[in-house]
């Protein structure tokens, strides 16, 4: 057994290790920030993903796949956007034995890949809207330090790259791939901030980008995801034009959507504790782990009840797993904490005699458990189990936030700071400067704590036109 | 309409012709070789690995993934294996604005990014049997004329990596996988053989490689997987070594089974006919489609009535999808046809009234379709057509060979040609000259054809030790 660092004390440090510890990601790879997908982190993340095509595919969004590899020539197009990669792109140079006439670069994102194909799709108004996705990996020379899940050089990443008929088709997509992510983070139990990001850190080439911001203590923040509109910023360059009805030739209008492994670390860094890692129920790589008790001559019959219970339960759809190591029970219970399954399911000689075992799930509360119903019962146990949790991160993340009026007030918080803010660029950087972080930007929607109205810039005082902004040092 | 070029005259310009037709590939991406992925196309994908991932982790298989950039240093240290792909790697030499001091090549396979790793993994003999699998993309740089699936340089891939106690366990997994791919070529509808490479002819640093085969017509046959056995070649250099129970330190035996996207261009191949192409139910898109023929006043109704049959299906865990385009009905049948849809279901008038549906299968029988019993006729009727589909592929299979036993007539056939081989590489090579093309192998199990035992080499004409063996002009 090993002792986890305190989360609150050294939350980093906590993050590496349960990671580490809870066999999610093996990072003794010979590339630094290149991780290799162990099976449990590997299930996890399969689990993830089905929630995302789900909920992407309910909205009409269709699965497809793009190479990974782009000519030099296409990646250049956009001019903002490939001053924005240019420095953080793999190039492929040679080919075999031959250098390459044209270098390849391995994607960090999609746009140049897809776009110069959209242009071959859409031909007229009837093929539009065009709403594809995919799930592959994106890859960049990554400079600072890596951490699993949360800065990787190899990114597992979902992207959705729509074309639509104008600009306001292009927003309402924005907005439906908003209610589409708050869908996804009711199945993660993870509450979240949609934040419009101010000018200056927009996406390279968008138009305007709406990040999806997580609190994850010591006032800090992870962006897990954002949206982007690209108005016609790309259609242009790229050459997607349709006929509309009245013949005339129009620039499709543009949206991505886009999130990334970092939903798993996130997942991880909120709902953990100093156990391990907590999962909540759609993700957890075994929504149920058995636990047989052995005493004296019962362990035949103990681990053939255990056995039934695990095999009952798979015939039901549950991912579920018997532990039957030579460990002690105090072992096992240590081991399935530390790698966050919901419920465990503890059964003895007692509890087969009884056809009444023991549940426990992984907020440590205590269930009996009828066998003669045990489907309806686990099935019950598990949502109840996620809402606790979803209860328990949303107290937590209501009381992340904290109001600044005065930019020297800005530094001395642990939580993320909501400030008043004019707008202008200046008055966001001298924000920054303050907090020694970044100017998230302004609310997409509801403020998370109830606040009233903003009254004053808080650098410059100015009261005309001023909204709230978040403002946080990024993870 | 398109007019298809004739199966049997031009077989590769008909390939083509039904892959782009359609839909399932578009090749007019930036670099040839790298083809995207239509939502169609993805969705056969999609259903082909859903198929594959059940039946190797009903063999106790877990899934991993490991980075797709190897350093050059580790790639280079089993001698044979680097050698037989130095000529075909894509290099990235260049992260950001930095040249690499450790060059990284884009993985042709995962021998050298796995094995460092699993030295780590496996430490005891209770670590093994490691037996894990990943389903990512392979980079090959391919100087051959690409065609979609069946050769591309970005490659849907699928591959099992294990380590087992020694050279008896590794063969078990062998045959064990055999037996795994057996399982799935069952729900591919797609009859094969399973051929022990020459010597020459095995993957580079195997022990022994068996080659899964299919004949395609006109004597050619299609590689579109293998099993190898590497006995301690790759565990010696990469160092995965472990303690058996008596305390001595032994070199793992390893096993590797891998599986291409060239298994959904065998599904084209091999079922598609002069309509287009045809999927078995397992990896078809959509199961179903609905037909609506509206006619008069019952628009309303027939749509209504095809939602119905649509949403009832779907319910039941169906893909399906209703054609509520504008077109024909004619049009829709030919649509759906040439996309190799298994059954199609017409609704008109009559059958709204009559509650008895037409439902066509893709080989063309006609069914009354009870819509009171629905899920199960279509069960059934999907059922019955996999089983005409796997009937018509079988006696097409066991019409591809004949046997040949004298080195002139093995390049006049149309025909996979059977040959007494006495195992000489020398004899080997001259059969290969002789048909100009391929000595496949020995086969491994029984033989497809009814020819008793092989008297003399074709080459040499011994008669001790002779086998017989396949031999072929691969595609």
């Amino acid at each position: 057994m090993v002792d986890l660092p305190k989360k609150d004390a050294a939350f980093i440090d906590w993050y590496l290790a349960v990671v580490e510890e809870a066999q999610l990601s093996d990072k003794r790879y010979g590339v630094k920030g290149m991780n290799v997908w162990t099976p449990y982190g590997f299930l996890a993340r399969r689990n993830l993903d089905r929630i995302l095509v789900r909920e992407i595919e309910a909205t009409g969004s269709q699965p497809v796949e793009f190479p990974a590899l782009i000519p030099a020539t296409e990646f250049a197009k956009e001019k903002e956007h490939i001053q924005g990669f240019d420095a953080q792109v793999y190039w492929v140079t040679r080919g075999g034995l031959t250098e390459l006439d044209v270098p390849l670069v391995l994607r960090p994102t999609s746009e140049t890949a897809m776009y110069p194909v959209f242009a071959l799709w859409v031909r007229s108004h009837r093929d539009l809207p065009l709403n594809v996705y995919q799930i592959v990996n994106t890859f960049r020379y990554e400079t600072k330090t890596t951490r699993p899940f949360l800065r990787v050089r190899e990114i597992h990443f979902f992207e959705e790259h729509t074309c639509q008929l104008d600009e306001e088709r292009a927003t309402e997509r924005v907005q439906s791939n908003l209610v589409a992510f708050r869908r996804m983070a009711d199945s993660f139990c993870l509450p979240y901030l949609a934040v419009r990001r101010p000018e200056w850190d927009k996406f390279a080439g968008a138009h305007y980008s709406i990040a999806l911001d997580i609190p994850v203590g010591d006032g800090r923040t992870l962006q897990i995801g954002s949206v982007h509109h690209y108005r016609d910023n790309f259609s242009v360059p790229y050459g997607i034009r349709y006929e509309a009805p009245d013949g005339s030739a129009r620039n499709a209008h543009q949206t991505t959507f886009g999130l990334s492994e970092r939903l798993l670390g996130a997942i991880v860094a909120i709902h953990g504790d100093g156990r391990g890692a907590v999962f909540p129920a759609e993700v957890a790589p075994y929504e149920v782990v058995v636990v047989p008790i052995p005493s004296g001559d019962s362990a035949t019959l103990v681990e053939a009840a255990a056995l039934e219970i695990a095999a009952r339960l798979g015939r039901a759809g549950r991912r579920v797993h018997v532990d039957r190591s030579e460990d002690r029970p105090g072992a096992k219970y240590y081991r399935w904490e530390l790698r966050g399954v919901p419920l465990r399911i503890e059964v003895g000689r007692r509890e087969t005699e009884s056809r009444i075992a023991t549940a426990v799930d992984r907020l440590g509360r205590k269930h009996p458990l009828p066998l003669d119903e045990l489907d309806a019962a686990v099935a019950r146990l598990l949502g109840e189990f996620d809402q606790a949790l979803r209860a328990q991160a949303e107290a937590r993340f209501r009381d992340s936030f904290s109001v600044a009026d005065r930019l020297e007030s800005l530094r001395d918080s642990t939580r993320v700071r909501l400030v008043g803010w004019c707008g202008e660029e200046a008055c966001g950087h001298q924000i920054e400067t303050s907090i020694d972080g970044a100017l998230l930007g302004t609310p997409e929607g509801d403020l998370p704590i109830p606040v009233g109205v903003a009254k004053a810039c808080v650098a410059c005082g100015r009261v005309e036109g001023v909204r709230w902004a978040f403002a946080s040092r990024p993870l």
